[in-house]
């Protein structure tokens, strides 16, 4: 077994819909500037209120990915 | 920049569908009798079991809102 | 008031769509073989990344019943 | 199921004697000016000493309560 | 030192006096069942409120026994 | 001993220059409608970045106070 | 107001009977060999289990005392 | 994609050794009687001191399989 | 709304005078480099003593600042 | 390199200005009677409110030091 | 002192052996592209189980060096 | 039963090699001073990099130790 390493970043994404839109959205950001994403766990949620109603909901992801031998640390 | 304090309440949020409903149903209660609700974040997600089928979500939020100069602290 | 007591064990849910609806997954297995199913508390909510977008969700549920005075603890 | 809300508030409560009955304590004084109380949990435990004796136990509880058409949140 | 492993279960006892009864409740039913139990911590202590009093005390514990070479592990 | 009671809300204070002061100033908007203030615990510390300088700190506080006879508990 | 300076050392008491029992019983000891004691607060509740049975209640507390001029900090 | 959901179960390892060593023979005695195991999580590292040495290492670990179609939830 | 995402980064900032002094110093550091810091919050306090007085106060901080469509998520 | 050894102590410092000033003073106390003081991590914040006003600044922390040769662990 | 930052980053690292070498093989693959490397803390430790032995110890660590004037934040 | 009481006091251990060496170290250097050692618990797990290696694993413990009748809790 090759040893492997993985980098895990905090992300935000946010939805006007619902905890698991925002995921995505954050989730597809990354993926278009980052390659090999693996997994990601939920840190927090919390979210704006605007006129007396829920404006958008906000979902603190950690997202890790493998890092590729050419892939700088930070 | 005038001084300004806010109050954070708790609140049970209940829905048949999901948690982001259940989040909706908690801030529209709030924004019934207070003013200036400003944002939330969600410290538990639980519920209730019937009949072998999840029969509420329910979402205990923190609920943050300005105070105003003539609204009580308490 | 005759005395009861509740088991709460540990379950990991898995959706495609959103994190209600891994939930119910989890909780629908479990009423498959135990009785007396209560409640349930999220522990934690974490997912797999396939080709940059989410490929599951995935929720970590504790789900608490009544022990029938016929059922082992464990 | 018609949606319901519910709001959780912060006491302490102090006895003499035990932990328990600093609870009941707490819960006692809060159902004169609330209605509808239906759970508590608790949030910590602490206790004064005087003259090398436990002079108070104090129990810290949130306590939640269902608010009705006509309870403002706050 | 031959190895050994023990098994933790979660169970939540209820008493109408005390969080020491609730939890000897517990223990007492989880022993109608299992052998070897050993000790036990607390996870969480709520409750309910009826007509504004503590109608029970609920204590949520882990419980850890030996599993014996015949015993498996679920 | 006649027997008290506490209530502990959360409140949120703001200030430009540091975090004592933004304890400061939620402690003093609380007295300004609220008797007994007895302690405070605190919960968090944020703030605001401006033009990529510190803009607010803000302190999130549990503020302890005695009920009197006469004070409703919410 | 003269500075003062609080030491905090963590104790576990025993009890057959109760919490509070294992509580008053360590703070009895500490105050054996310390003075000033002054508060404590509960870090976790265990305990062991003989032949089926609560054998004896286990608190950890924090106990704080103010440092007197001629007080070793430890 | 066909639903799946895990069980996730609380064991205590022990070694003479190391923590390593200890989370193996827990994950070993839960092989004896268990399929389908897939991760592993230390929840906390504790051990017993004899003699003024190190006697054992304890590893409480959360272990999660695949519940199969005819396996038992409990 | 068009979706945003934002990046959540870790900084130790250190300073000789207090914990607002270290938080501004890390905030001012990252501003060097990042464009778009919107939020922080306290992630923990510490520092090093010398020749017995505090030598440094360090907080560690988390950085919120949303990414533009151009910058690389890590 | 000689094994080396730390020990930590639980302290609560006081002021009337600042959570800095609180923790300088808790240091200050500490170096009176122990060398080698290394270290200090922040535990918790709280303070006492009198006539409406903050009366006093409370910072809990945790202060390392080497221990030498001939110290007691304890 | 001239003021100094700290960047923290996250990694999981790997082994077949024991968490003290995943440590050690995130901390390597990180000295290949960053300086001035400082300290790590534990954040959690996991595992995957392959034919019900442990394949693999994971080890996610918080890993923190200084910036340079030149180093990017981000 | 006769009352027994125990008290806990938190080292950091420190090793080139391990976890377990640095745990085991930090107990060697307790039971030189100290009698009736326990049990430990791992409290935090860190270190420090030196060149791009481990230089230093550092392991924090609560170790708890029975009060003798003759012992001062401080």
């Amino acid at each position: 077994m090759p040893e492997k390493t993985f980098k895990i970043i905090e992300l935000c994404g946010v939805s006007e819909k619902s905890y698991a839109e925002a995921t995505k959205n954050a989730v597809a950001k990354a993926s278009q500037t980052l390659r090999n994403l693996d997994w990601f766990e939920v840190v927090s949620q919390r979210g704006f209120i605007q006129n007396g109603r829920v404006a958008e909901f906000q979902v603190v992801l950690k997202v890790g990915f493998r890092l590729e031998s050419t892939t700088p640390a930070d």
